[in-house]
Formats: C-alpha cells, sequence, structure tokens
C-alpha cells in the first residue's frame, strides 16, 4: 500500500515516542525511517521499525544518550556513541566531519561504542546536501564467512561513497554481502531464485536457490576472495580509526549490530579540488559514456550509481511512499 | 626461473635506463618491478617491464616530466604528474599526502595527468612503512562494461587500503574485474577453466571459460551491478578529487592507462586515533575471529588481506624472485 510520506513519519515518530524516545529524537528517526522507504530501500526503512522498536525494548539502544568526545587531532575526531540511538550519532559524526572539513579540507571522524546506523546512504546524502563528498563506512557483528571458511566471521560492513551532483546526486550504498538476508527471504517467499548466485549450499555448491543459502548461512561476498578481504579491511579499519571494537569484539557483546560497532566518516570539500563546472561536466559525461554502450540482454537502463534512489523518490512523490499492509498494520496497532 | 633479487632489479633498471630514464629514476622504478614479483604479483612486476619500455619508445610517458603543485587547501592538494612516471608521480603524492597527515592527522592528495603507477599496492606499503594507513586508488581506460551494457565504459580502477601491522601489514589491492585479462590469458594457455564465473559470453551467459570472455570483451565486475556502481565512483571520485579526466576522458585520449589518469592518495595517522597497543589487538583478534572459522571444501589458510604478498616475500627471500623463463630472456636480450 502507499502511505503519504507525513503520516508514515508521524506513525513512526509515535511508535519510537512509545519505546521511550524523546520527541524531537524520534521525529528525526521517523523521517529517516521514512526517506529510506522513499528512497526504495525499504529494508532499512519502513522494514527496520520493528526491529528499532524492540532495539529500544531490550535496552539495546540508550535513546537519551549523547556522543562524547574521545580524540582529537587536527582533521580527526573520535567520538564514543555511548550506545545512543544508532542514527542519531551518525548524524553527529557526518556533522563534525564536515566541519572539519571546512577547515581542512577534508575532516575523519571514527565512531566507537555505537548502535545501527539504518541506511548508509542517510550520511551520503546529508554530506552531499551541505556541498561535501562523503566516504563511509561501518562494521558490524559477522554474518558472512570469510573467504574459505563456512562460519560467519566477517561483517557485511556496508560501504558508502557519496558525490554532489545537484538534483542527480551520484550515491554507492553497498554491503559487502551479494545479496542481504531479507532479500534471500523476499525471494523464498516469492517462490523465486536469484538471478544470479549468492552464496554455497550446504555442500559448498555454488547456488541460487535462496533456502539453501538460509540453510547452510554461507552468503558470498561481493567478489568472492574480493569482498572476504574488503570486509576485513572495512572491520579493522574502522576499528582502529575510532579506537573500538572490531567484529570478533562486536560478536562477544551479543548484541548484533548494537553491540558497540564502529564507523568511519570522511568529508572531503570537493570545491576545494576542483571547480563546480568541472564538477557538472565530470558527472554527465561519465553518465553518457555508460549509458552509450549497448545494452545487454534483457536490460533496462543503465544508470549511475544512486538513480534507483532518485526514480524512487520521484514515484513516491507523486503516489506515496510504498508499504507492506502487513507491516504498517503492526506499526499501526502498537 | 628464480633471480636473485639484485640481479632482477639491476637489469630492469639497465632496460629502464635504456628506454631514456634517468638512473635515479630508473633504480627506483626497477625496485618497485622487482619488489612486486618478489611479493607475488607477477604481472604488474616482471609482466609490466616490457609494456613499461613500450610506452617510453612510444613517448606516452615523459621520463623527464616531474609533478607540479595544482591546487591545495588545507589537508588536501592536487598535483599535476605532467604525464610523468606513474611510479615515481604516485610515490611523491604519497609523501605529499603523509607530510600533509603529519601536520593534520589526514591527507589527502589528487593526482591529474598521471600514467600507470604498475602495483596500487606499493603505495600502501610505502605509507605503512611510515607508520601511516593509507586509502588510495586510481582510474583508467575503460576496459569493462558498466552493468546493463555489453561494451567497455568503465576502468578496473584498483582500490587499495593498508594498515601497519608489524611484520605483517594488512594490505587489500583490488580491482574492479573478477580477474583480469592477464588471469583469463594464463588460464586458456593452461587449458584451464576459471574456479568460479569470470564475465559473460557472447550470447550473455555466465561462464567460467577464459577464451569466452576474451571473445565477449565482458569480464564481470566483482559482485555484479555492485562493482560496477563501485568502479563509477572510483571513477568519478578520483577525476574530481585531482580535477582530472574520468574514463570517458581517457578513453578519447587513446593511451590506455597512459592517457592522464587520475589517483587519489589518502595517508592516516592511526597514533592519532587509537594507542599501538588497541591496533596491535585488534589486528591478532581480527585475523584469530576469521581463522576460527571451520575450513571451506579443499580450502587452505584463511588468510587476512596481505598475507599472500608476505609468504611469496618469504619464498623469494629464500629461494630468489620468480620470473618467467622467456620473460626474463626477453628483457635480457633488450
Amino acid at each position: 500500500m502507499r502511505v503519504p510520506f507525513d503520516q508514515m513519519q508521524a506513525e513512526f515518530s509515535r511508535v519510537f515516542q512509545k519505546g521511550g524516545m524523546p520527541k524531537d529524537k524520534a521525529e528525526i528517526c521517523a523521517r529517516v525511517h521514512t526517506e529510506t522507504s522513499r528512497d526504495g530501500v525499504y529494508s532499512h526503512g519502513a522494514g527496520r521499525v520493528m526491529r528499532f522498536f524492540d532495539y529500544l525494548q531490550k535496552g539495546w539502544v540508550d535513546p537519551n544518550a549523547e556522543p562524547t568526545l574521545h580524540k582529537a587531532f587536527g582533521a580527526l575526531e573520535v567520538w564514543d556513541g555511548n550506545l545512543g540511538v544508532g542514527i542519531l550519532n551518525a548524524f553527529h559524526g557526518t556533522d563534525r566531519a564536515i566541519e572539519l572539513a571546512q577547515v581542512h579540507g577534508i575532516g575523519l571522524v571514527g565512531l566507537r561504542n555505537t548502535t545501527h546506523w539504518m541506511r548508509g546512504g542517510s550520511y551520503g546524502l546529508h554530506a552531499l546536501d551541505k556541498g561535501y563528498a562523503l566516504i563511509g563506512w561501518t562494521n558490524t557483528e559477522s554474518c558472512m564467512p570469510p573467504w574459505g571458511g563456512t562460519e560467519a566471521r566477517l561483517g557485511n560492513n556496508p560501504f558508502v561513497m557519496a558525490l554532489p551532483n545537484g538534483e542527480e546526486p551520484i550515491l554507492l550504498d553497498m554491503a559487502m554481502t551479494q545479496y542481504s538476508f531479507g532479500k534471500l527471504e523476499t525471494m523464498r517467499l516469492a517462490g523465486r531464485d536469484l538471478p544470479y548466485p549468492g552464496g554455497f549450499d550446504c555442500d559448498g555448491n555454488l547456488t541460487s536457490v535462496p533456502a539453501e543459502i538460509e540453510e547452510s548461512m554461507r552468503p558470498l561476498p561481493i567478489g568472492f576472495w574480493k569482498g572476504s578481504a574488503f570486509a576485513f579491511m572495512l572491520d579493522i579499519l574502522a576499528a582502529v580509526f575510532s579506537d573500538g571494537l572490531g567484529a570478533a569484539g562486536i560478536d562477544q557483546v551479543g548484541k548484533g549490530s548494537c553491540g558497540g560497532c564502529s564507523q568511519v566518516l570522511i568529508a572531503i570539500d570537493p570545491s576545494k579540488l576542483t571547480t563546480a563546472e568541472h564538477m557538472e561536466e565530470l558527472a554527465k559525461l561519465a553518465k553518457a559514456h555508460i549509458q552509450s554502450s549497448a545494452p545487454a540482454e534483457g536490460s533496462g537502463e543503465i544508470r549511475p550509481p544512486g538513480a534507483g534512489s532518485i526514480a524512487a523518490r520521484a514515484d513516491a512523490a507523486a503516489h506515496g511512499v510504498w508499504i507492506d499492509d502487513s507491516v504498517w498494520a503492526a506499526i499501526c496497532a502498537l
């Protein structure tokens, strides 16, 4: 079904306040969850509202905690999230990185002891709204086996790169598993196979059957050994840059992505490196370049990163924000 | 065959000087090519000596050019490589990034109008030898179709992340194609299929047969659509951060990776963000964590990124640096 943006945000805000959040914080989180669904990333928008409410109920997220400065040097800062609300901590980190970049051209903030930031792309969009490029990532609890292993020892560690480009922001927001467990579930329930192999079955064969991957718990890292190595690097760099925990430590806490994860937010002022005209020209050229390729068999438009969200946003503006009927009913019943 | 390190370096240096390089510059490049082979990355070490000699002969690389400062603000600098030697330009950029990081904790250098930097990992290792973490990447000419297309419009844009860790440096150095064209050729000549699908055949089916990918020119991006999007981001961010060319512009020049590519080198001082003890502990924990997984079917040791190079280096120290007989003969005959 479709729900108007404001109505959805108000409902999410009510739920978060019921979970113990002060109204001002609940409003921000409700906006981000609604924007995330609006941009087509339902899994981390409406799809996470009940789960976040559950985190609040369990006391895994402290709705009253505020981030505190842990270390600072030049264009670097480390903040302690004090296990507060992941979205608010990540916005704070992004804002501090931008403020450091205003002075130094670049700013890096490490965020320790924080909780699930929901959609990583939110912070990329936040930075580019202010004219800054962003490189950021988070580590999280293990959900993916390392290459050569069968047991989860690496997080899917979402990685974000964002570049301002007027009304067509360029945004990469990708996790290290080829498909999320949410996607596997959706495809299984729809009775469909994945379009490309998404993991190993229990015998170690590549498979496109979602249920086989859910059974083996062996989702595929993007690029096989490459995504495994990339996930490892993101994990340890996040921990080092934030003086915080890596996946090994987070797993020990046993509270999933709320167990004190580590994040990195690097803001860069592109206007100090090139001109607005050159940036605009590069974006136009790059888009035209990929779109000048002959299309692959059965493929639609060739799109730059972020174009899917722009299209989803336009659709939501015209028709309201999509939400699964049963999810909406459950949230409204809370 | 095996050749002692010093002998190989001397031979490479002789060839580069014959190509027109001053002795001091030739010595550095010869060292890097030899170190690259020593670390097991033959394709970009000995395997690139003849090609680099060819670049010099064609005048695609100016052996006498020096990088010049193009822009500077705070912890940011852009240098113009003036189409000089890629290795030397990239070392200069890395050194400047480190010098900026000494002041600001982090430094970002964009490098425009440069040429092939050979092994990206060389600059990661250079930074961590000095105690700095490095995030860096290059763009290059198109060699991979964008997702949804069949014609090359994206570079394989190698991406590097490096973290100091005593005698066991942690190093990721990965290109965006699942396999390099060099690997496809090697496997085809050996009459072997790839262990996992590496591209599409001419009918758009995933294939593990190297010759079919060489024919279609459709190598697979890591993680399918994800690697395609990542390659796009690395390309445009390199161009923006260096006020330089993206793949569209590089392709127009028509000199491959020597057509004025753009690079980014970000050095970060981890000692300003955490303690040496915590870093060491994190590296130990992370390694032990992945190695605590049960092994996959037929797999060897589970290794952190960079461990393969460490093992190759030890082997080369004991037995000399491996080089293909015919490659060595061709180089010695120059």
